[in-house]
């Protein structure tokens, strides 16, 4: 990992962020956006170092959307460790960190949404009602204040990033939209600040998640279609470990679509489930 | 009104207009836009000079948008004629006409859609079903393919350009709107492209809508607080002229609220009605 000496530049204010990139961008810089809710972790970095070695500069956003949480999830209990971030940020050679307040974003309730009937109340959707429109607001929002050339989101939440990247093509933002692949614990955890809040079993039980995606994916290299069969190899495993699942299902990688009973080219396990309170999330494509 | 030698010029690609958009603001230049659905009148072309006044460039779209009209609505009568209203735009200032086709704003079925559920639904709203969410996603669309400093916006158009403003300011568009007056008829009729519907003897008789507005405010003027007699006024004068009223509502002009029965300060008074088939919208400030 490179490491820069200087430290990020911490920005509160979305007016004061939007003229800045305006004009960096006049002067000809590239911008690179990292759009985050803190607690930073190795995804979160990697993507950093992603943005820094193809743009000018790189703005990491720190914002926890109350927007995207539902009235009974974590947002107050959301982990919030401000200068931490701005230290690892800098570390990973990002120049500015945004970490506007709410009643920056917000000044007024949002009334203008930016959302996506067709897909957003499936999957991760039809459990949190809202939140993909929480997403893609706030996403619409960074894009306007911090004016990226290129924005980075982690493949994990594979469902927000098609959104994402739905959103970008649909509404012409001037925004390449840049996926990174999932970084890993040792046993297979897909990194998440929502790990925190795990306990050591849980967070042990929980690489069950993965080994239940590759064991899915095992049987459909061998030769396995039935969706019903690939989707119970993930199931056991995550049950036999004490897992509760959500939901457990076969899409098409392209359109978010669901595969139907026999899975063949291009598709994609997403699965969401619960290991005590902490609700986990991970996919594999197959 | 000042005349310009020099012809617009004409682009239809959606990326060739954001990379030239891109480039002169580069070069500092101040870009205005004017979104319209061509059939330009009075009122576009006071717009494009209050443009050409305080911008560098000015760019007028014309852009007949499916997503914004109904299935029984007039999509496909709607008046077009791209060379005329491009003549128009170079005498009156402008620098680019951007006249895209359908499959350049909408390669796919547009997915993504910016709305205001808590506004979208009333007035117009309430008889064009998705009406206001095809605006706001084509506007924002336009916002991200001409990257205008300032959008011009007729007033005519109220709880439009109440949605609009409220949209730029919800989702943070680093774009300036810009109102502009009402420019009429001699008989009071406000300019639209949808007059081209009207038979003269329809054309003469709506000229009561405007009528039926300046009554109410007369009356408000002289005292008259009673949201049911103020909205009395405008409907009697516009049925006595063969008129039918699909609504008329008094709100408040800062939120768009209704007002309730009492009528006092910043209060609009919204009309939409029907002259034979064709569908005309007003509205008076109190």
């Amino acid at each position: 990992m490179r490491k820069h000496a200087e430290k990020s530049k911490i920005i509160r204010s979305s007016p004061a962020l939007q003229k800045i990139s305006k004009k960096m961008l006049a002067q000809g810089k590239s911008i690179g956006l990292v759009p985050t809710m803190g607690a930073l972790h190795k995804g979160h970095v990697s993507l950093i170092e992603k943005s820094v070695k193809s743009n000018d500069v790189t703005i990491v956003s720190i914002f926890v959307n109350p927007v995207q949480f539902g009235a009974n999830e974590d947002f107050a209990k959301y982990p919030r460790r401000l200068l931490a971030d701005a230290k690892l940020c800098g570390e990973a050679g990002a120049s500015i960190v945004f970490a506007p307040e709410p009643k920056d974003m917000y000044p007024l309730p949002l009334q203008t949404f930016v959302h996506n009937p067709a897909l957003e109340n499936l999957y991760c959707g039809a459990y949190r009602p809202g939140h993909f429109a929480g997403v893609l607001s706030v996403v619409a929002k960074l894009f306007n204040i911090a004016m990226p050339c290129k924005a980075y989101f982690g493949e994990k939440d594979f469902q927000q990033l098609h959104l994402i990247r739905r959103m970008a093509c649909d509404l012409n933002f001037s925004v390449k939209i840049i996926g990174a692949r999932t970084i890993r614990e040792k046993n297979g955890l897909a990194m998440s600040s929502r790990n925190e809040y795990l306990s050591t079993e849980e967070r042990a039980a929980a690489g069950s998640i993965y080994a239940g995606l590759l064991a899915a994916k095992k049987l459909h290299g061998q030769g396995e279609v039935s969706a019903a069969k690939l989707k119970s190899a993930v199931k056991e495993r995550i049950e036999r470990a004490s897992g509760k699942i959500q939901y457990v299902e076969i899409v098409n990688k392209n359109d978010l679509m669901p595969v139907g009973t026999k899975v063949l080219r291009n598709a994609v396990v997403l699965v969401a489930c619960y290991f005590g309170k902490t609700r986990l999330i991970d996919h594999v494509e197959l």
